[in-house]
């Protein structure tokens, strides 16, 4: 038998008692082993849970009980989530969690603190819920250059883009929808501004490299601008809106970045709707690999946390890639201004005179759309640097540019 | 330094090679050890390689050395397949392979004589190429209930459906296509009657349940009969059709089988275009997990052997689902004839009197499509046994049916 304790007995930390319970015979054909929660970890009381009296205030009970082997920690917030995680390293505690902001902030110190102490840190479930892919990366993907990342890791941003785009509604009225479902917060900023996606990819960008940025070096645009004309010239284009995090391995370092992007329906991320979460990983030898799957959700979620669980319990986990991150240092992190993209850009006609010849003059090369709406002038640029698209419109050489949205290659 | 062999130095075996030299740091930094491949079985000369010193031709070289721990098989076919992966766990070596025949067929026996001798048999390359779905189900999904998979596994059928939907051309032109740029063989019997995909579903289901199915318990229908006329109809419904591989845990038993299907287009699987594979896996606690990626061709099977060496090297391989297959037996797999399915059809109205009529009459509630061809009516059904509806069918009642597409749920 092995005993664990849940810190945080909310949407998540209830779901890892439900997942244990219902896949029992799952859990013991695996490890030959059951799972017991011992304590659960909350300033709440359940009365009417069947896990009441397990409920402790004060985590020195869990760290100083020498059966508890491993902390499932779903408190989210980096305090006290930090310091718990830390005392149960130091009592020779074993530690998983979902909580993307800790790891995204105290990566290099929490990976290093569990190598020192001989212990093992999980984190499955902090990019993506129920999606395998960090455990995926971490032993098939591991032998191979792990070359670029894009993923839709925000399931309340795509299925605002979602409703946008097959219901017609505005942003503002895809979220309120979203609100009501619940799957976005009264206050939508950590989602619709890319904060979450932005810890995400750095977490998967550390997988890859090692090197842990800062939340500061990675460029997150908001998709709160994304407005019905911009969903259907996406469509006439042959695109579909979403919100991406991307990273780039390069010569001698790495970007990374978070904003909206023309995706191209030949790309399967062009094609995750709803709340899905798709990462597409782009290895030298192997190719594109994508994972799909629920992003968010009680029990998938909870799953992944438990498929931590098990991963310790059968030795797995002590297989897999080791985490030796360390913080980025000098120029390795490559600032956003410094990439290309192509460009979806809408200009307004009365703001410009001769717009075709300003875009070739300025952009060089693009490509005009069909059907854009009366008074605008629509283009598909080819490759351009950020910094010198920045400074034509910042310049006003395009006139009245309203909408400037980045195209995934 | 870790010794292997690879037997067979086709497109695989020699795409192993490659793959070791190219990612050496980055096997290094997974495993702390390097990959020498120190014999090649073939009965090829390969003068101009540089690996044509380690070139034998008797496999007992290669049973007798004892540096020699991971034996790679690229041989493909059962025999002399089977021959060479016995005498090797006999001599107390690991085996990889991407022998899927192989592993369909002798599965229950290789998996036994592997944990009878101590040594590992992986077999991630033998499903969907280069995507890494069965470390991530052996490892990270197996806490969870697997109740259904559906996937695309052929990527030549993939490739001849996708050029039938974008090029609007016939399969028969589409298939001439796939065999001048080298996806389909000359004989394509194993790829378009579904053989390929009915061995690569035994596989999976074999995972999720630990019993491998017998080739005559799961029925594979062709996709040769897939006509123009079909795929317009796909896309009037909102679905495309695609060749699925389908499993579903029942209460006692399972049912597996192959055959073309009109896929929704809200299932990410409707949109895996070209030669790629994916593979969907839907858990009781998950939900729904998909796989996408390469599933054939040189460098991406060669690194899902290679990550099947480095799961070894690290450990990683000892804590995966302990593979305990057996033979089904008595009742569990659930004849195909069994199940129920909506299904599309489409009959010649000179064919039956009042067709509305008998469509309801027979098969309860159909859907009709619009914009049928002129002669003919279309209808998607509700969900009927697929006995019934054979019956229906055979018996004449429906006049002539010219097509019969099962749809995915």
């Amino acid at each position: 038998m092995t005993n664990i304790a849940i810190l945080g007995f909310g949407v998540v930390g209830s779901g890892i008692a439900r997942v244990i319970e219902t896949n029992e015979a799952e859990i013991r054909r695996l490890t030959s082993d059951t799972i017991n929660v011992k304590y659960i970890l909350d300033k709440r009381e359940f009365p009417e849970s069947p896990y009441k009296d397990r409920v402790v205030k004060d985590i020195s009970v869990i760290i100083s009980d020498p059966e508890v082997s491993i902390v499932c920690e779903a408190m989210g917030g980096v305090h006290p989530a930090y310091e718990f995680t830390m005392a149960a390293f130091m009592a020779g505690k074993s530690v998983i969690t979902s909580n993307k902001e800790l790891v995204a902030n105290c990566g290099v110190e929490l990976m290093h603190a569990a190598r020192k102490h001989g212990v093992i840190y999980l984190f499955e479930a902090s990019v993506g819920g129920g999606i395998p892919e960090i455990r995926s990366m971490r032993t098939s993907l591991a032998m191979d250059r792990m070359e670029k990342i894009d993923g839709i890791m925000n399931g309340t941003t795509n299925y605002i883009l979602t409703r946008m785009k097959n219901g017609g509604v505005s942003f503002e009225e895809a979220l309120k929808e979203a609100q009501s479902l619940g799957y976005a917060e009264a206050n939508p900023s950590a989602d619709v501004d890319g904060i979450d996606a932005q810890r995400k990819i750095m977490i998967l960008s550390a997988i890859a490299t090692n090197k842990l940025a800062e939340e500061a070096q990675v460029y997150a645009e908001t998709m709160t601008k994304i407005s019905s004309m911009d969903v259907d010239a996406a469509s006439r284009s042959g695109h579909s809106v979403k919100l991406v995090g991307s990273f780039r391995k390069l010569e001698d370092g790495m970007t990374l970045y978070v904003c909206p992007r023309f995706v191209p329906l030949s790309d399967p991320l062009a094609h995750i709707e709803d709340v899905f979460n798709g990462i597409k990983v782009t290895c030298a030898m192997t190719g594109d690999v994508m994972y799909y799957g629920r992003g968010a959700g009680s029990y998938p979620t909870a799953a992944a946390m438990v498929s931590d669980i098990t991963a310790i319990m059968t030795g797995c986990a002590k297989g897999e890639l080791i985490m030796r991150w360390r913080h980025t240092e000098g120029e390795y992190v490559v600032p956003f201004e410094e990439n290309s993209f192509s460009y979806y850009v809408r200009i307004k006609t009365d703001s410009v005179s001769d717009t075709d010849e300003k875009i070739h003059l300025v952009l060089g090369d693009a490509k005009k759309l069909e059907g854009a709406p009366l008074g605008y002038a629509e283009y598909i640029t080819a490759e351009i640097c950020e910094k010198d698209m920045r400074s034509a419109v910042d310049g006003g050489t395009l006139g009245e540019v309203e909408s400037l949205i980045r195209v995934l290659d």
